[in-house]
C-alpha cells in the first residue's frame, strides 16, 4: 500500500522514517506548503517525491493512504477531504480543535467505511502495549486509581496551553488501557499561568471514573526536573510505569490493601477492621527494544487490511478530544465539574 | 522549665524522649488515661512520674508547659483547660477538629499571653527549615508553583480521611515556607474511594494562591510506591525536596523560563517570542543532622522565654485547620472551589 | 538461657537490646571494664546487673553464653577463657586477630563440644538469608562472579585499615551465600593511602574461586557517596543487592550470556558462535522486615539446643579471617596473588 | 580541509556524520574494501563518493586528512601509510594493537610534522571536557584516588578480551583529566573467564599512580544492570560521573576527609587524631548538550590548522596502549603488578 506523509514540520520526519522502513508500506510522496521542508525530509529517507499542493496526493489514485502531521486545527479540513477522496488516514494528537468537527471526522469514516486512526504514539510503546495486556489480563484486578505525571521545562506552545499540549498523551494512554477507553462521570481542571504568559503552564486535570476510580494527570511546563510517570493501582496488583528509568521502565507490585469481601456490606467501622495489606513480590516484564511508531504503521496497515477499526481509532481520538474540550470548559469556570459529553464519539448524534 | 506530655500513644513517646533529652525542658510528668501505658513511656526515658489524672497535672505550679499528644478532637478541651491554668500549650497537628475550635484556642492564648503552638514537625525537620531560610532570602525569586505528593500503603484511619490524616504535613510546611503562611485565594478537593471504606482514600487539593501561583497536594494511603516529595517552583530557581533521598534531600535548580519584563505588558504572541530558558547549576546544600523534635523542643522553650509567638503560632495551626475544613466542604460539593476564611487567625472575630 | 555481654562500647548495646527482647534467651549480665558505661547500656535496657569483673561472669554456672563485642585483639583470651568455664561463645567480626588464634578457638570449641559463633550480622538480614535460599535452590545456577562495593566517607580508624574494618562483612557474606563457603585458590590485593594515616584507606580484593569463578571486593573510607552493593552474576540469572535501597534491596535478572552447551568442547571460534544473550523479566522478592540481631540471637539459642553449628560457625570466621590474612600478606608484597591457608578451619592442622 | 573516512562498519557512520556536518571539513570519501557498505553510508550523509581503495584516497593531494575506524590490527600499516604520503590522521581507540606499533606510528608523525590523533570520542563529551577543567583549575585538590565502573551486558567480542574492548575508555578517559596523562609505577591486571569463553569476560585493573594515589578500572561483560560511573577523589573535592544519570551526570561533593597539614610530619598515632571530616554542598555544573564526536572534528581540524597536538595525541594513544600491554602481561602472570614502560611514548626509544 501507499502512503503520503502531509506535514514535514517536527513530527512529519519521523512519519516518513517510519513509513519508509515498513515492510507494510511503500511512501510516496512527502507534501508541505513549504516545498524545501519537505525536500529536506525527503532526502534525509532517500529519494522520496515531494509536494506542495494536497489536491495532487487526494487525487493521486496510487496513493491507499494519508498520514498527516500538521497544525490540529487544519486536521478537519485535510481528513475530511482525504476521506472524501477515498483515503485511509492516520492523524497526530489531538484528533481535532473541536469535539464537532472530530465528531464530524469520525461519522464520516464510517459512513465511507474507511480507517481513520489517532496517532496515539505513545500507546504503541513496548511498556504501554504491555500495560493494556497486563490490564485486559485481569492482573490488576479493577482499577482503582490512575495517577499520570508529565513535567519538565517545556516549550510554552504559542497557540495551546499545557493541557492541550501534554495531556493528550496521558488521556490517550488512560483510554487505550482502560477495557472500553475512558468513561468519565465528569472531569475537573485547574491551572495556573504565573508567569502571565497568557495561558495555563501548569495543569491539573481529575476524572472520577465509573465504578469510584479515579483519573488524575499532571502536566507542567516549568518543572526543572523531567517526571514521566504513571501510577496504576487496582485491587490485586499496582503497576507502576517510569518512562525515565530505561533499566526498569514497568512494575508490578504485588502490594496492596485488601478489604475482606464480605465487608463492603457492613458497617464502616466494620470494614476499617477488615482491612489488611499485602506486601509481596514485585516483579517488572522484560519489554522489547521496538520504535514506538513502527508498530502504529504496521497497525494502521493491519486494520485497512483486516477492515477493522484501529487500536486507537477515530472513536478513541474523539473520547480523548472531549475530554480535553471539557476541561477547557471546567478551567473557564474556576474548577467545577464539567459533564464529558460522549465518550464514545458514535454514540453523539 | 518543667513540661508534662500528656498522651502516651503513638506521638507521644517521641515528645517524651526529646523532652527529656533537651537541655532546655525538665521532663516532669507523664500522663495517660491508660496508666500502664504511660509508665512503659517513663520507664524507656528513666523514671518520670506518671498520672492518668490531666487535672493533677494542671494544678501542679511547677509545671509551666504542656505539649499535648491526644486524639484531634480531645485538643480544645485539654488545650482551654490548660490555658486557663496558665500553661503553655504544644500540640499535635492538626491544631483541632474545628476551625470554631482552634480559633477559641487561638484568641484564649492571646488573651492570656500564652504560647499556643502546633508542633508541625515537618517544620523543624533540617530540609524544610533550610527551604524556608532560601526562599526569604529571595533565592527561589517569586513562588511560581508547590507540588507536594505525599503518597505510599497506609493505614486506613477508623476516624479521619487520607485529607486530614497526611495533608497537615503539606499545608503545615506550605505555610512554613511561604512568607506570611498561606494565603488562598479558595481551595479545591476531589477525593475517591475506590475500596468502599467510607472515606477518601486518595485525595487531591488545589489552592491558588494571591498572586496566581498555584498549590497543589497529593494524598494517598494506596500507592505500593512510597513518594514523598516537593517541587517549589520560582521566577529564580526551581527547588525540589525529595525526602526519601538522604543522600541529596534537597536540590536547587538555576534552571526556568524567563520572561522578559517588558514583554509583560505587550500582546501574548509578543510574550511567547521573549520566553527564554536558563540551563544552569543544580546546587544541593549540606544539611545538618538534627531530630526535628528537638529543634521544636528549643523552639517552643525560646518562645516562651522570650514571650513571642513560636515560629508554628497558633495562627499557623488555624490557617492549616481553615484549608482543611474547606477542603470537606469542596470534597462535599463536588470539587468545586471553596473560600478559605481567615487564613490569618487572629482576623476571624 | 542466660546470657551476658561483654563489651560495652559501640556494638554491645545493640547486642543486649536484642538478648533482651528474645524470647530464647535471660540477659543475665553486661560487663565492661567501664563499669559507668556498662550501667548506661544496662539503664536502657531496664535493670540488668553490670560488672568489671569477667571472671566473675565466667564463674557464674547460671549463665550459658557469653555474647562478646570487644576489640579484636582481645577475642582469643576473652573467648579461650569463656570456652574452658564451659560458656557458649558469640563473637564479634573478625573472629580474631590472627589465623592462629583464631584456629585455637575453633579447635578448643569443638574439643569441648560448645557452639562457638562468629557474629556475622550482616549474614541474618532479610536480603542475605534470601540471597542464600536462591543460590541454594539453585536459582542463579552456577556462580560466576561476585563483586562486592562497600563504599562512603568513614571514620578512619586508629588500629585497622580499610580491609579488616570493612571487608569482614563482604567475606562473610560470600562466604555464607556460596554453597560450602568460601573455596579461594588465592587472594590478591591492592590498597592505597594517599592521605599518608599509615594505612590503607582504599582497597580492592581480588579472589578466584575454584571452578572458575571470582569474587571482587572495593572498599574506601574516603568516597562521598556511599555504595553498598554485591552483584552475584550466575549461569542462569544475576542477582543485585543493593542496601541502600530500601524499596527493592534485591533484584534478580533473568539476563545473562547463554553458551550453548556443546560448544563448550569446541575451539573458542566456535565458542563464540554460539554464544546468545536473554533478556527476561526482572524479579523483587518481598523480604520480612526483621532485625538482623534478632535472627542472630535465635539462631545462636537453636545452635546450641539441637547440639550443632551455627550457620555462621567458628569454621566461617576463619576462613573470612584467612582471607583477611593473605590479603594483607599480598598487600605487603605488591599484590602479588596469596595462597588461603585452609578454608576449612578444622583441616588446618 | 577535506577528509576521508576509512572503515565503514560500526563507528564509520558516526565519523562521517560527524565530518558532514562540521564547519571545518568537507567529507571528501568513503573508502571500505566493502563497497556496498560504503555506499550505504554515503547514501545516508547525502552524495559522498566511495571507493574500496586506499591507495586512490591516499594519491589524491585534495585531502588532507583521514579518519580511520577499522579493526586495530590494520591501524599500524594504514596510518603509516597515510604519513608517508603526507595526512594527518585521527584513528580509532585502540592507536594500535601493539606498544611498538603505537610508537612507530607516533615517532612517523612526529618526523614529518603531521597531526596523529587518538580518537578518544570519550574525551569529547561535555562531562569529560567539564571534570578536566576542574581538575586542572584546582577545584577537586590532589588526585587521591580514581574509580571507574564500566559494567553492562556486552558482546563477547571475537578477537579481544574485556580489558582490550572497554577499558580503552577508562584508561583514555583517566589520562585526560589527569595533568601530564597517566604516570602509573605499574598495573595489575585480574580477569575471570567463567564461561569458557577462551578470554577475559570480567576485568579489574589497578594501577598505582605516582604520588600515592591509586587508579581502579572494574570492566565487565556479563552484568545484567549496567553501570557507568566514576569516581574521583580529591584533597579538597570530589566528583562523581554518572554517565547515565542524564539529570545529574557530574556531581561534586564538597566532602571529604581532611588531614591537619602539620600532622604529615608526625607519627600515624597523632596522624588519626588530626584527621575531620567535611560535609559540605554538592554542586553539579550544567553541561551544553553537544556530541562528542562533534567536539572532536574541531579538535582535529584546531589541530592542523594550529600546527599543535591536539588534547588526545598519539603520545596520549600510546600510554593508554602501554597500561593495557601491561595489563595483558600481568594477568598472564596472575595479577603480579607489571611496570608500565614509557608513560610517555616519545621517551621510549
Amino acid at each position: 500500500m501507499n502512503v503520503a506523509v502531509v506535514g514535514a514540520g517536527y513530527w512529519g520526519p519521523n512519519l516518513a522514517r517510519n513509513f519508509r522502513a515498513s515492510a507494510d508500506w511503500e511512501l510516496a510522496a512527502i507534501c508541505d506548503l513549504d516545498l524545501e521542508r519537505a525536500q529536506q525530509v525527503a532526502d534525509r529517507v532517500g529519494g522520496v517525491p515531494v509536494t506542495a499542493s494536497l489536491d495532487e496526493i487526494l487525487a493521486d489514485d496510487a496513493i491507499d493512504a494519508i498520514a498527516i502531521a500538521t497544525p490540529a486545527r487544519t486536521h478537519h479540513p485535510i481528513v475530511m477531504a482525504a476521506l472524501a477522496a477515498g483515503k485511509h488516514v492516520t492523524v497526530e494528537k489531538p484528533l481535532a480543535d473541536t469535539v464537532e468537527h472530530g465528531t464530524e471526522m469520525v461519522r464520516s469514516a464510517q459512513e465511507r467505511g474507511l480507517v481513520l486512526m489517532a496517532d496515539h504514539t505513545y500507546c504503541y510503546t513496548p511498556a504501554v502495549l504491555k500495560i493494556r495486556e497486563l490490564v485486559a489480563a485481569g492482573e490488576l484486578g479493577d482499577i482503582l486509581f490512575i495517577d499520570s505525571v508529565r513535567i519538565n521545562l517545556g516549550l510554552i506552545q504559542p497557540d495551546v496551553d499545557v493541557f492541550w499540549d501534554l495531556a493528550p498523551h496521558d488521556l490517550s494512554i488512560i483510554d487505550f488501557i482502560l477495557p472500553g477507553g475512558i468513561s468519565a462521570d465528569g472531569v475537573s481542571a485547574q491551572g495556573a499561568d504565573p508567569l502571565g504568559t497568557g495561558k495555563s503552564c501548569i495543569g491539573y486535570l481529575t476524572m472520577p471514573l465509573r465504578g469510584g476510580a479515579i483519573a488524575h494527570v499532571h502536566v507542567n511546563w516549568l518543572s526543572p526536573t523531567k517526571i514521566r510517570q504513571m501510577v496504576i493501582g487496582g485491587t490485586k496488583r499496582t503497576l507502576v510505569w517510569d518512562d525515565l528509568n530505561p533499566q526498569q521502565r514497568v512494575s508490578v507490585y504485588d502490594r496492596g490493601v485488601d478489604l475482606a469481601e464480605q465487608s463492603r456490606a457492613t458497617a464502616s467501622d466494620a470494614r476499617a477492621a477488615t482491612i489488611s495489606y499485602r506486601l509481596g513480590d514485585t516483579w517488572a516484564p522484560a519489554l522489547p527494544e521496538v520504535e514506538a511508531l513502527s508498530n502504529m504503521t504496521s497497525e494502521f496497515a493491519a486494520a485497512i487490511r483486516e477492515k477493522r477499526q484501529s487500536r486507537t481509532d477515530g472513536a478513541s481520538g474523539l473520547r480523548v478530544l472531549s475530554v480535553l474540550e471539557s476541561a477547557s470548559a471546567s478551567l473557564a469556570t474556576g474548577g467545577a465539574t464539567h459533564p464529558v459529553l460522549g465518550t464514545n464519539g458514535t454514540d453523539r448524534s
